[in-house]
């Protein structure tokens, strides 16, 4: 008998219908023998209704106030789940962030998780029932209602696998698991039965969507083993992408996926001072202006000066590059400049660590196709490259081919 | 400086602009120097679209469940309406029932308030924010969400108004207070500016659907002047009604209104023995089967038999009247019979305390018009009759005419 966490997001209880199949198939784990507990967002659509209400009255509003109305949402649901349970003769019982409690800071809109009180789930365990929990909120010190941010659903239901010791995490969404990367881009992406804690990590923030970066953070951090499925495939043999410790992972390959993000803007100054504490200079601006910064290269300097270049987030690309042409001025470098039309590709795999050459066999592979890289960033299980943002199609399938992922070949 | 309670109806919050205006109204209040606790239903139609979807779960689901879906709906209002105030510049906080908390016993949708923590609304009164509290619901002492059923914000604004020794709880609906009797069966029903907590829980429990039932019964019993109000006249000199304690009515009346039912149905069983403990044989299987009888009449019997009339709501009727059947052949009785084409008509009036002849000159008014008595019930100030539904309109007209409600020129 295992204690299984089971998330269920927006798509998979958008109804009452597909409420009913979720209830259909806890009751199937719990049959079997199962201790289930139950993650559950909002019903898909709900917190956008909300957020229109929110967004009527004020835009800029109190953040407590905005999560009190947000929260509401899973609330909703939880209980819906309950019922549809017990009307299957399955013992349920539903609890909000409060009632679990699941207590976070006070961060509204994105809350951290302080601690969880496993006290009211593991009573209802004992008593039989399967425990449903809202996600995506907790509550404050104060007894303020918080939420995690979306896609925190995802964070919850990790954290209480932590917390309660669960032996898996089964995260339910609208696909089957993670490919080798974005079957819209490349068609004979493939499938990926497991995979490291690493690499999900390294592929979620990369810009694949299917986990929250928070919760594979989250789950890497206590070793928890994370399982993606389809909550609208129902049959015994239905794909799944078990995330889990490195050395549990059955299939270890060099690469295990291409990722890709068209979100980015590249920032260059060029011709600075080439002494220590330069980069501070530059990056510390932007940081206080609350600008993320992902990428950042140095070239070493040849004439006492050197060239620094980063990427941000393409939506804060304009107050970045306001922010550097003042850095520019006080540092009296030869000039700044700045790209939109830029892509970031990575490939990752934890195979890397054990084998040389997987970075000269990638910048191969892009100059056949006469792709011109404009910055790299390495990693243990990772390598990063940008190029212009119209290769990014080419890139990509030329590296799923490149490191044989269609075929599940590239084995170690 | 006063302490005022204001309760907003589903209608007075039906969507943003709705809000809006009650955060003016709020304010208005504020601005004036008044400490302002505001109690919010859930937005026209919004119950009725949760209830649609657990009825689609399971009509007769847990009732825990339920209620953790219902309050959502107050939950929403009152962060709103909260964003709304902070909006235009008046510093306000939500809190929902477990936040207060409002605690209740664990009838779920029918819990009753058991004590109120006024220590988080005490706080933030005395930190100059206007306190927001979501109606309707309360938490058990295990920390499960329970709701006081329809109606039941008006509870929650009069037991907050208790609680922290409000000087008035405002109670703001569609209408601009309680009229001599319904406006769509007399045109001429005039508007009462004031009348005492007793009469208004007459007219209240006989079908004035201004206040709820168990609301008024709260503010008698606590002397807690209730005024009702429109939330859609803004004029400063907009009408209302106070409903205080009976010595503080301004204008004291012999007969305050008519109210009336349709809602009834009577009982009768003919031809049994008259002798101690009747009532109890017949009326027990009628409580336990959980049916609430309203009217009871027991004609003096003549010859060592008597006859025992009662009435019970239109709903009830069916299984009362099976219930009936089996009480008649257990103590032999000559015949019962039942009839469901029936009206309540009653005069209310703390006046009638002090002036003999009224249900005289009820009963002659009445008689001219042909209209045949059923049942007649007193009380101290109030005299009810059941009539014939045909004869509903013209009994309570007749009665309004001559009680003179229609020129407010029936003074004591």
């Amino acid at each position: 008998m295992a204690l299984i966490v089971q998330k269920y997001g927006g798509t998979s209880v958008a109804n009452v219908a597909r409420i009913q199949a979720v209830a259909k198939r806890v009751k199937r784990y719990r049959d079997q023998g199962d201790d289930v507990i139950v993650v559950v967002s909002a019903m898909s659509g709900e917190t956008n209704r909300l957020t229109d209400l929110i967004t009527q009255i004020d835009e800029n509003g109190s953040c407590r106030e905005k999560d009190v109305v947000l929260a509401t949402g899973e609330q909703v649901t939880m209980a819906l789940l309950s019922m549809a349970l017990v009307k299957q003769d399955c013992p349920a019982i539903s609890y909000t962030g409060t009632q679990v409690k699941i207590l976070t800071n006070n961060a509204y809109s994105k809350a951290r998780i302080v601690d969880i009180d496993a006290h009211n789930i593991q009573s209802a365990l004992q008593n039989n029932q399967v425990v449903i929990v809202a996600g995506f909120q907790g509550v404050d010190k104060g007894g303020n209602i918080t939420t995690l941010g979306r896609g925190g659903s995802d964070t919850t239901a990790v954290a209480l696998a932590v917390a309660l010791k669960a032996d898996e995490c089964q995260i339910y969404t609208d696909v089957d698991g993670v490919y080798t990367t974005d079957p819209r881009v490349v068609a004979e992406a493939s499938h990926i039965p497991s995979l490291a804690l690493e690499e999900m990590l390294e592929m979620a923030s990369q810009g694949s969507k299917v986990l929250q970066i928070r919760a594979v953070e989250f789950a890497y951090k206590y070793n928890m083993p994370i399982r993606v499925l389809s909550s609208f495939d129902d049959a015994d043999n239905a794909k799944s992408t078990l995330v889990t410790r490195e050395e549990d992972v059955m299939e270890k390959v060099m690469v295990r996926g291409v990722a890709f993000s068209r979100d980015e803007a590249q920032l260059t100054i060029v011709g600075i001072p080439d002494i220590p504490g330069i980069a501070v200079k530059i990056l510390s601006p932007i940081s206080d202006a609350n600008i993320e910064v992902d990428m950042i290269v140095q070239n070493i300097g040849s004439d006492g000066t050197t060239d620094f270049t980063f990427t941000v987030h393409r939506n804060d690309y304009p107050q970045a590059t306001q922010i550097l042409e003042q850095v520019c001025k006080n540092l009296s470098a030869r000039e700044c400049s700045g790209n939109t039309t830029i892509a970031k590709v990575s490939i990752v795999g934890v195979g890397m660590r054990s084998h040389a050459g997987v970075a000269t066999q990638m910048f191969k592979a892009l100059a056949d196709q006469d792709i011109n890289i404009h910055m790299i960033s390495t990693s243990e299980i990772k390598i990063s490259i940008v190029i212009d943002e119209v290769h990014l199609e080419l890139a990509t399938r030329t590296l799923h081919d490149e490191f044989e992922m269609s075929k599940g070949l590239s084995e170690v």
